[in-house]
C-alpha cells in the first residue's frame, strides 16, 4: 500500500516539476518584451496562485493517455511535451475558475481566498484570467509550432474554450444565485450545462490532445476523435452527476469541503431529479426552500431529498452510467490494427478514466 | 462636399451590412449545438450591444488596406472576407472594452450604459466578453481554414491579444483609479502602455491581416511584417498621444464626450509631460490634485497644464511624430518590384492611416 502511495506522490511530483519551467518561460517572454519588473512579478503571482494547487487530474490525464497510446514509457522529451499539454489544460481551467469565482462572488477556492479577493487584485483578476488563457497559445507556439498537428491543437483549444463558455452562459442564466426559478431547471437542461461546462474541457480535451501528440490523424469515416468524444462526454457527465451527488451526500471529510449547492441555487443533478419526482405538494416545498441563504431551508430540502430516495436514484444512475460507458468502450477494437508505427485508440485510455471515477467517495 | 459625405456614409454602411451575416452565422452555430433559445437570444443581444456602434475605424481599415494592396476594387467575395477580418478586429476590441469597463467600473460607453450595467447582466458580462473573443476563432475557422495563411491569422490574433493584455496589466497596476502614485508614471511607461494596450491591436493588427489576406508572405530577411510594424507602432503611439491631448484640450463638441483622464488618474501623455517639466513646487501641486474626484482639483491641474504650455509641447510633439512617420513610410520602395501576381507592401497603406490622424480635432 505505501508503495502505491509513493507512486502516486511521485507521479504528481514529476508533473508538478514541469510547471516552474513553463512559468519561467512565460516570464522570460515578458522580460524580453521590456515589461516593467512589477508587471513580471504580478504575472508570476497570478500563475503561481491560480494554476497549480488543484487536483491536477485533467493535466495528468494527458500524460497518462500519451503513455497508454504510445504503449510504453515516455522519453524525457516526450514526457515534457505531454506535461506541457497537460499544463495547458490546467491553464484553461485556471482561466475559467478565476473568472467563475468573480461571477459567482465566491469566497474560497482550493482552501485559499479566491484570487479576486486578494488585496489590490479585485477587478484586475479579469485581465489576469485572460492572461492565463493567453499563456496557452504562447506555450503551444513555442513548443509545437513545427508539428503537423499544431493547427489541430489550436482549433481544439478554441473549440473547447467556446463550448465551456456556452455551458457557463446557460448555467448563469438558468441558475443565477440571487433569483430562484425552478421552472428553468430540468434534467435535460442539467445534462446540457454539464456537457458544455465540464465534460468537453475536463474529459475530451485531455484525451484529444494526447491523441494528436501521438499522431493519430482525423478521419472522414469513423473519425477516432468522434469516437473518443462519444465515450468521454458521457463519462464527463457521469463524473459531474457524481460530483453533484457528493455535494449533497458526501461528508466534509470525504469531499474536503462543505456542500453548498442547495444554498447557492445550483442546477444540480439532485434538484433536477427531485423536480422530476416531486408531487405538487413536494414541488411547493422545493420552490419555497431551494436556493435560500438559510440553514433551515437547506435542511428542509435535504429531508425531501431523502424522502424522494435520491440516494437510491443515484445508485441506479451510477450503475446504468457505468454499464453504458463500459459498452461504449467495448466498441473500440480490442487489438487494433494500426499502420506500422502509428498509434491508435485503445480501450485502456478510457478504462483508466472510468476506474478513477467509478464509486469514488471524494 | 456632399458627395464626399455620401461616399463616407456608403463605405460605413457597406461594412456595417456584413455584421448581421456574421452574427447570424454565430447564432446558427449555437442553435446547431442545441443551446436553449434564451441563451441564443442572450448572445445575440451581447453581440448587437457591444460589437457595432463604435467608429469602426479599425475594422474598416482592414478593408481599405486590402483594396490598396490588391491595387483595385474588390470582388464581392474579396470584400466580404476582408470585412470579416475587420469585424474580427472589432470583436477583439469589444472583448477588451466590455471587460475594461468592468475593471474601471465605468458608467457609459459609446453613449449608452456599459454592458455590465444593464439589468440582469452584471457579472455575466465577464463570460460575455469571453464569447466575443471566442467568436473570432469560430469565424476564422469557418471562412479561412483552407488558406495557407490560416495559421498566421490565428497566431496574429493570439499574439496581439496577449500584447494588449500585457498593456492592460501595466496600465492597471501603474494607474489604479483609487490610488494615486505619480512616481510610477513616466513618459517611458506611458509609451510602453500605449504601444501594448492600443497600437498593436488598433494599427498593426488590421494591416497585418490585410497583408496575409493578400498573400504577402513572411520573410526571414526584411520581413514586410516587421517593416509594417515598425511604422504602425509609432503611428499608434502618435494616435494615442493625440487622444490623450484631446481629452484635455478638445471641446465636448469636438470629442463627443467630456474628458475625464485627470479625474480618473489616467497615465496620460499630458500628465507625464507635465511631470517631466514640473518644478518641485509644481510637482507638489500635481501630487495633491491629480486623480481626485473633485472639479477644483481638476481645474488646478488644467491651469498647471496651461502654465507648462502643454498645448505648445503637443504641437511640437505632433510635428516631430508626423515627420518621423513620413520618414519611416519613405523607407518602403516607391515602385515595389513584385513577383508576378504577388502583392507587396505599399506606402499608400500607411499614408491613408496618417492622413486620417494628422491634426484631427475629434
Ligand atoms: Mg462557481
Ligand atoms: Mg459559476
Ligand atoms: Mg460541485
Ligand atoms: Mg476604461
Ligand atoms: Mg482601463
Ligand atoms: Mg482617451
Amino acid at each position: 500500500m505505501s508503495s502505491k502511495v509513493d507512486a502516486k506522490t511521485q507521479r504528481r511530483q514529476k508533473f508538478e516539476d514541469v510547471f516552474p519551467v513553463l512559468r519561467d518561460e512565460l516570464l522570460a517572454y515578458l522580460t524580453k518584451e521590456n515589461m516593467p519588473q512589477d508587471a513580471v512579478e504580478w504575472y508570476k503571482r497570478n500563475l503561481d496562485y491560480n494554476v497549480p494547487g488543484g487536483k491536477l487530474n485533467r493535466g495528468m490525464s494527458v500524460v497518462d493517455s500519451v503513455a497508454i497510446l504510445k504503449g510504453g514509457s515516455l522519453t524525457d522529451d516526450e514526457y515534457f511535451r505531454a506535461a506541457l499539454l497537460g499544463w495547458c489544460v490546467e491553464l484553461l481551467q485556471a482561466f475559467f475558475l478565476v473568472s467563475d469565482d468573480m461571477m459567482d462572488q465566491s469566497v474560497t477556492r482550493r482552501g485559499q481566498p479566491c484570487w479576486f479577493r486578494i488585496e489590490h487584485v479585485n477587478y484586475i483578476a479579469i485581465n489576469d484570467s485572460f492572461m492565463l488563457e493567453g499563456a496557452i497559445y504562447h506555450l503551444l507556439k513555442s513548443h509545437f509550432r513545427s508539428e503537423p498537428y499544431y493547427v489541430d491543437l489550436l482549433e481544439l483549444f478554441h473549440e473547447t474554450t467556446f463550448q465551456t463558455e456556452l455551458g457557463q452562459l446557460i448555467d448563469l442564466i438558468t441558475a443565477p444565485e440571487d433569483h430562484v426559478d425552478l421552472s428553468k431547471f430540468s434534467l435535460k437542461k442539467h445534462s446540457l450545462i454539464v456537457i458544455y461546462k465540464t465534460a468537453y474541457y475536463s474529459f475530451y480535451l485531455p484525451v484529444a490532445l494526447a491523441m494528436h501528440m501521438c499522431g493519430i490523424p482525423h478521419s472522414t469515416t469513423n473519425d477516432p476523435y468522434v469516437l473518443a468524444q462519444s465515450i468521454l462526454v458521457p463519462l464527463g457527465e457521469y463524473f459531474q452527476v457524481q460530483d453533484d451527488f457528493l455535494d449533497f451526500a458526501g461528508t466534509p471529510e470525504q469531499i474536503g469541503k462543505i456542500g453548498t449547492d442547495i444554498i447557492d441555487n445550483k442546477c444540480s443533478w439532485c434538484i433536477n431529479t427531485a423536480l422530476a419526482l416531486a408531487t405538487p405538494a413536494q414541488r411547493a416545498v422545493l420552490d419555497e426552500n431551494y436556493g435560500r441563504k438559510d440553514a433551515a431551508c437547506e435542511a428542509r430540502i435535504k429531508t425531501l431529498y431523502e424522502e424522494l430516495r435520491i440516494r437510491e436514484r443515484y445508485a441506479e444512475y451510477e450503475e446504468k452510467a457505468y454499464t453504458r460507458i463500459i459498452g461504449l468502450i467495448q466498441t473500440i477494437p480490442e487489438t487494433p490494427i494500426a499502420p506500422a508505427g502509428q498509434a491508435v485508440l485503445r480501450r485502456e485510455v478510457f478504462k483508466a478514466f472510468l476506474d478513477k471515477i467509478y464509486k469514488r467517495q471524494k
